[in-house]
């Protein structure tokens, strides 16, 4: 599970920050995840392959999460993308998207699916044989979902010494992975557990951002490996948090502490502050293990 | 008259290299013309007050050239504008725009006035006691104008020596610079020629861009001080501006030259391109003064 930070700062691109938008590899797939205005430029900097991306998630229709998306959409088909792309986000982005190619006369060649997300519970939008997608509603001024990606249990791993000891047919391998006992070639059952060793713990990941604090998440992200919680201020400001519907810091790692994540990366930073590490600072009060999002950080998990 | 390129170049925002973009500071305005994807940033980068522009101008509604317009107008909420702003652009960037601030919830603070185009005749769209702005209607894939921006005829200038050689009093200042005669303290009349000078000749600057060659805009754009005229391709790949519908760097030396322009800036280069200058030596078979369009790059007229 790999975690490329393409921007983490809150509000507006500027020349050194950019706004929300990641990329999640995690088992074959590349998720791009929100996508603020530059996203484009940061993907070719990071050299993110244009092509890996087939699922693009939008959290909510804020400038700073969405702005550069069609930019995204519209370089796919100027440089020949032939491969499905799939957009999930919040009710209203088909009609964004498709309002600037009817104006511009630009129809992507390649097939663009819109899964347009209007619940308020969380529920399963994607999945394939090694992982699945749930939504995590938030609280933010507009409609607004976090992302919960999970790997799914994967296959038992083979221990390749064991298994040529017990004189066991490559034929075999596929079955002994799936957890099946099998009968060798001298006729003698061979016990699963004692040439195989148990599948490797999936990992899942949550992003929520943007949002005020909500307990309601606990229950959803419990146990989550790796958790990305905005924290757009520090409790200094936490008056704010109110009206803009954000959180602070220590909200953030109240979430984490409450669904025992294993790591906190905090992000969405207003750029009022001048020294982020204050946020870590503030974090660590109250939960150990906390990271900071930085803009081309790169994560591997 | 001064012209700062932020962005010039054709399709998608790259590493090194921005969209179309650019500020014209004329007698007090600062009109941005286009405004690709990361124009925000390219202002930022150049130190462009966002509050001294007033008026944005929008040829057509290709990503390339208005992707980052979105970005700019919600970037001038956040920043607490108060200042109308005025956009001209093809019919339809209304709509966009405001459909994108219905989903967020946000809309402006500011007035925020559309004066959508749709006549093929060039028209006069804006003047103040200054200056005044004409489209020039272009030939694209999609309905697109370039911008002719002409200097009104200004005040005759005081010759200050002169004047007080005349023992002209501070107060009749104002009417010699109108062009009347005056009569000074001694009852002599002073003719006007004598103590001013003729005013400054008026600038103009064309903006064409983007556009397959078109001799129909050269009555309109005779005689302008400076064209910015596209080439996106050499002659070499002639055979691409029929169906992109746009133009040569001869094709734009040739406008220029039947416009008896006094420079011909050269700008929206194809990014197949590794050495831009072979447009600088292909148009100047055709026209003497050409220079090349480059980020960041400030002209002084």
């Amino acid at each position: 599970m790999k975690l490329t930070i393409l921007g983490c700062y809150s509000a507006t691109p500027r020349i050194l920050t950019n706004p929300t938008s990641q990329v999640l590899e995690m088992r074959g797939n590349m998720f791009l995840i929100d996508c603020g205005e530059g996203t484009q430029v940061q993907l070719r900097k990071h050299k993110i392959k244009f092509s890996r991306i087939k699922h693009i998630f939008i959290s909510h229709l804020h400038g700073d999460h969405f702005f550069g998306l069609v930019g995204v959409i519209s370089t796919f088909r100027l440089l020949g993308r032939e491969a499905d792309l799939h957009i999930y986000g919040p009710k209203g982005i088909k009609e964004i998207i498709t309002l600037q190619m009817k104006l511009a006369d630009s129809w992507t060649n390649y097939n663009l699916i819109f899964h347009e997300l209007t619940t308020t519970n969380s529920q399963c939008i994607f999945q394939d044989d090694k992982v699945e997608v749930h939504t995590i509603p938030l609280n933010h001024r507009v409609y607004t979902n976090g992302f919960l990606f999970k790997e799914k249990e994967g296959d038992r791993r083979l221990d390749i010494n064991a298994a040529n000891e017990a004189n066991i047919d490559v034929a075999y391998y596929r079955k002994l992975k799936q957890g099946f006992d099998i009968i060798n070639e001298n006729g003698i059952t061979i016990k699963n557990e004692t040439v195989t060793k148990p599948a490797k713990k999936p990992k899942s990941y949550a992003f929520c951002s943007d949002t005020m604090y909500k307990e309601d998440i606990v229950p959803i992200i419990q146990n989550v490996d790796v958790l990305y919680h905005e924290s757009t201020f520090l409790e200094s400001q936490a008056h704010l948090t109110e009206r803009t519907k954000h959180a602070t810091a220590k909200e953030a790692a109240t979430i984490a502490k409450k669904s025992n994540a294993g790591t906190l990366i905090l992000g969405h930073y207003s750029t009022r502050y001048k020294d982020i590490n204050d946020f870590k600072l503030e974090a660590e009060q109250v939960f150990d293990n906390v990271v900071l999002a930085k803009d081309g950080k790169v994560f591997n998990f």
